[in-house]
């Protein structure tokens, strides 16, 4: 039974903080072996990479090699089914498309007093991607994370993904192909992230890791932070449903659902003005769970984490979206719009009830790597940007530091930074150069 | 002595390999005692920060007040010297007209296909402003992390600074306040990372935290991290100039200390082709230190990291300039942009031999708080966009979803989440829902 709020009620603001800060991951304590790891491949490079795959993913890559070659990639499409081929196309152009639009354009400009003033964009050269091995191996999650790399314009995507007993999925493969991946290795966890970090004879390092992993990805992604780049560190997955009573219960129990069986840490919360919508969802959601393969991991994690939030009217479930700051927002409910105007914090927005999350975690072309654990808060999903950066760009000739000059000047002598004064001093032959 | 190399030497790949490996900053092991004192401001709030101040800066709060008032403000602001507070008062003109132009814009479009698709860029509701105490107050700093904040709209930017002894510059209150910051408080270290993080009586919490700080400080940040948004880790700063026989020795000296005095672990690097350059530079370097006040930080710094690197003809800079990303890039050679174009990784470049750095530090408008220690491959320098995040928009009616819901049926079943496939088929009366 998942848990049940009102807003009425006297206690629900103690409830609801107490919602909120409760944890859905137990953060394990690996970054005592992850360490011990990483310091491995540094001093060992394939050698350890060889000798910790054999004891992790009882896979000997001296036989198999690092390294995924060409034919054994074109061997995994040729597996796949037609329509699932066509399918991860069709979300690839999407993709594409939609990251198009996030390039940013660089902006040089003079100002009024001549100075050259410049923002240029480049992309990162180099970068990883860890996909996880086993069942949370999913090809729209390498088109995700690939497919905006490729469009800021890196030209080394280097792809690490475990085979625990030599298994690899082929769809897999294929989604990294028709992604435009450069570099497959087959190694994962702490190991993978450290050689992507600090390279190996083999695998030349990267400049930033993406993608998401278990507790051993995580930490050691922590730990090279600053030797690369990484991005945020993913939670567990949640929605967040606002209906009225339009809304249909079948499908929000359906979407409930689809985000509980992600895993059991998931999380799906319906916020409802209408307690016979409460009450038709609830009872959607046992039934659907009926003839739902991932049956077990979805009741868990309706029971343990999901949460079913009644408000006297539905305007005031928009402070409470604002502090949950959900990975995903759905909206089902008269005039949808409304309500996405008024919320500030949320990764992504699915607007109206034809729109399941389910589209956008596949084929609308947005990015469905998104702030997970309230971090919407203060984070953005993926996107091209985190592929590239900035540098600024400065010119002045003699006139412009003569008016600006002093003033630099000023404030060096204020930090008790004479050196900073001296470097624009001596230029204007000022004195304390 | 700085280390001189020259890249037409046998042995010169290895010595630069070794010189980008060298550390700059012992990185204290200060974890535990970082744990700990977050710890004990999550379960005894204000009362761990009184007896934490008392203890590591020798201040009473509870006489004093966590918040600094606007008449103490006031008050510091009439000691400043009116110079100085003009100079301040350009910066952060210059620094606001030039961040205005980062501000993202919205892009909302419907595809071919009539689905609605947006990107919707908010600012960050609560942002916590770090800002070390004593020595290294800077009031300019101030402005470059406080002045992006509020032109992306942040409404709650909250300033922490330790008062050692009881000292707070004037002019980094009047900075402050010139910024347009909201709240202050005197609080440092450790614990004012896990106040702002994690909220008191007294303070609410924020959802971000930027700015510099002591070892304490990062590592708190890298704790907190997850919980609220942080910044880059900064480590020490660092200058390279390239330099032709056009360039100045004096003024290149000058601009190597002015990094130099920053911090003992502070890096400034001459690259050459021009060996007479290269031995003015030297010679000028020593003659400047014999009357700069911070001569016995910038001295070390040149002696223990500085370097002198020689290239057979300037273009051979390039590569080694990408591979260094340095923070800062002084181009001080005839035509000047032939390098920028070339060059891909550096925080900021200035161009040509009348823009030293430190108009950059100051008034030139652009930020100053960049990407350190070989960051610049992978990060960008501060600017609006760290304080705003995305929300993706979708918009589907049944039309859009009957054309885009076969294949995400196909994507969710051929990855084993029959839920999310049901999700759609539920909606267009399809087989599996």
């Amino acid at each position: 039974m998942p848990l049940r709020l009102d807003a009425r009620d006297a206690d629900f603001n103690e409830r609801f903080r107490a919602f909120l800060g409760a944890k859905r991951e137990a953060s394990a304590d690996v970054e005592t072996a992850v360490r011990g790891i990483i310091a491995d491949v540094q001093a060992r490079g394939d050698e350890a990479l060889i000798a910790l795959t054999a004891k992790f993913d009882r896979v000997d890559l001296s036989t198999f090699g690092l390294r995924v070659g060409d034919a054994e990639i074109d061997a995994a499409m040729a597996l796949c089914d037609p329509e699932a081929l066509a399918a991860l196309k069709l979300a690839r152009d999407r993709i594409e498309a939609y990251h198009l639009r996030q390039k940013p354009k660089d902006d040089c400009f003079t100002d009024a007093l001549g100075v050259e003033l410049g923002t240029r964009w480049t992309a990162i050269e180099a970068v990883g991607l860890y996909v996880p091995g086993g069942t949370a191996a999913y090809p729209s999650s390498v088109l995700m994370n690939a497919v905006p790399a490729k469009v800021a314009g890196c030209e080394r995507l280097v792809m690490v993904v475990p085979t625990p007993d030599g298994k690899l999925s082929p769809l897999v493969l294929a989604a990294a192909k028709i992604a435009g991946v450069d570099e497959i290795y087959r190694i994962g966890g702490a190991q993978a992230v450290a050689a992507l970090a600090y390279g190996t004879k083999t695998i030349k390092p990267v400049a930033k890791i993406v993608g998401p992993g278990n507790a051993y990805v995580a930490a050691a992604k922590r730990v090279v932070f600053g030797q690369v780049g990484i991005d945020m560190i993913a939670g567990p997955s949640e929605v967040l449903i606002i209906a009225d009573k339009t809304g249909n219960p079948d499908w929000i129990a359906a979407d409930l659902l689809a985000q509980a069986e992600h895993d059991v840490s998931a999380q799906s919360i319906l916020i409802t003005d209408d307690a016979a919508l409460a009450a038709s969802v609830e009872k959607a959601v046992e039934s659907q769970l009926k003839t739902l393969p991932r049956a077990s991991t979805a009741s868990q994690s309706w029971r343990d984490f999901g949460a079913v939030i009644m408000v006297g009217k539905l305007d005031d479930a928009i402070p409470l979206v604002d502090r949950l700051a959900p990975e995903h927002l759905e909206i089902a409910a008269e005039d949808p719009e409304r309500f996405v105007s008024a919320i500030r914090n949320a990764g992504a927005i699915f607007i109206g009830a034809h729109t399941p999350e389910a589209i956008g975690d596949y084929v609308a072309g947005s990015n469905h790597v998104l702030p997970t654990a309230r971090s919407a808060r203060f984070s953005s999903g993926l996107g091209v940007l985190d592929f590239m950066k900035r540098t600024s760009l400065l010119k002045c000739g003699p006139d412009q530091l003569r008016a600006l000059g002093p003033a630099a000047i000023a404030l060096g002598k204020a930090e008790g930074l004479d050196a900073h004064a001296r470097s624009v001093a001596i230029r204007l032959n000022l004195p304390g150069s």
